[in-house]
């Protein structure tokens, strides 16, 4: 068991939270009072960390909102600032890569030396070897896309692939075979409760990414039920634009605060 | 058919070269002249770059190589000097991005808006509305990963879906129902010469990107004679470590121009 797993197992414990807390900053979509500050996406995001950290076993930045907008230095910051103000929370870069294994090893030290993220997502269509290199940092975890939360998720992924559909290959394939360090997670969109359910009886107590609940619209009790583990834990529960932009005045991070709450209930009253 | 497939046919027409140069730059297999200089990965690059291009019909950064070393400045100013000194060439930039909808604007925003390149490469796994947003930038091409040069793209590349490999449906997807706006490519890889050639005949005159001659083994007259149009032109023929690390002396980027000059000529001597 990798240590990220290890983290994960405590912080779920110890927060009593399966609400994993996405990072997704839109400048646009701040409060006036960030207009034209260099450092307006860490700021925002640590406020956003700081306020709603005590409702939340993980965070998750998404890199491409960052990326957008040449503020690498500010993801680096927001990283460094959870790991030490909040260092009992993982941190997962959502990233989503996924290439051949020489390239995948400069990927991981982007994610992993760089960034200093504890997981990173990444795409399987490129099979085991462009996952291997992100592994050899033992003290993480990645988390391979299998069902993803989007409408275009089933072009592919509800193909007939040998007899069952494309995403439940991509399970069996990561519980039987790819997971020989015990690193790997995979992501599960909540829009899709039936097939969660599916793929925790195919990986065990393998942790279960989640998207899809709040601005995407996925049920609460319907995720819950399918996709906890055993002990009743096992789920990143991931909201991002229904708890960052819960507000969008002075208050914004009290509203975050409060949303984040209020979705950590919900989970919790479904366990 | 949008500006970047009119520069692509325009640079098959008038560099006679189907070779893309890839650019990989690792600083650890550069010449010591470039040791502890700030500007190491861009100047590396930008001499390849300018001794490469006469026998070029495109170059392909890989981000991987800039990330991992926080050089995010360094590839914007490659690609600016590529297309102040080379306007002819097209740049490729080599993300395999792929994420939801909303994501996805954010990631073409780096690639078009930030970088300024003229197609990014994508990962197909989440589906048709994972690609649109990069369609959106009507001027600009999108490359979707088909079928992978590296050893275990045969994990899901190569699954029975529906009938034929997985592969054979993406490219299928891309040619018949995803490529409304002429913006698409394909990427191939070189290893598998017999795939290139059934890619081929279900895309019609598609560009497709072929990576894996050089470092990766792939052979070039079966790579040409499966994969060219039916204008003897219609591919990308990609190498990066070949070229770039021809030589690791003073004279590295006449190594690199020797090497590409061959590259093209052994190309040219099979179309």
């Amino acid at each position: 068991m990798s240590s990220f797993i290890q983290s994960l197992n405590l912080a779920w414990q110890n927060t009593n939270s399966l609400l994993c807390v996405g990072l997704d900053p839109e400048p646009a979509k701040f409060p006036g009072a960030f207009a034209n500050r260099s450092d307006a996406i860490f700021d925002f995001c640590r406020k956003i960390v700081d306020a709603t950290a005590p409702y939340a076993c993980a965070f998750k930045p998404q890199i491409a909102y960052f990326a957008a907008h040449r503020a690498e230095d500010q993801l680096e910051q927001l990283i460094a600032h959870i790991h030490l103000k909040h260092p009992e929370l993982p941190v997962i870069l959502d990233a989503k890569r996924g290439d051949i294994g020489s390239t995948a090893e400069q990927y991981a030290r982007e994610a992993f030396d760089r960034y200093r993220a504890d997981a990173v997502t990444v795409n399987p269509y490129m099979g085991f070897d462009s996952l291997e290199p992100y592994l050899a940092h033992k003290d993480k975890g990645v988390i391979v896309l299998c069902r993803t939360s989007n409408p275009g998720g089933s072009d592919l992924q509800f193909l007939d692939a040998g007899g069952r559909p494309l995403y439940q290959t991509v399970a069996r394939l990561a519980a039987e075979k790819w997971n020989t360090t015990g690193q790997l997670g995979l992501v599960v969109g909540a829009t899709f409760p039936k097939e969660i359910e599916v793929v925790r009886g195919l990986v065990g107590d393998m942790p279960l990414l989640i998207p899809g609940i709040g601005a995407q619209g996925g049920d609460v009790e319907a995720t819950v039920h399918a996709g906890r583990s055993a002990a009743g834990t096992g789920m990143l529960i991931n909201s991002s634009r229904a708890i960052i932009y819960a507000g969008n005045g002075d208050d914004y991070a009290d509203a975050a605060a409060s949303a984040a709450r209020k979705t950590r209930d919900a989970i919790n009253a479904y366990r």
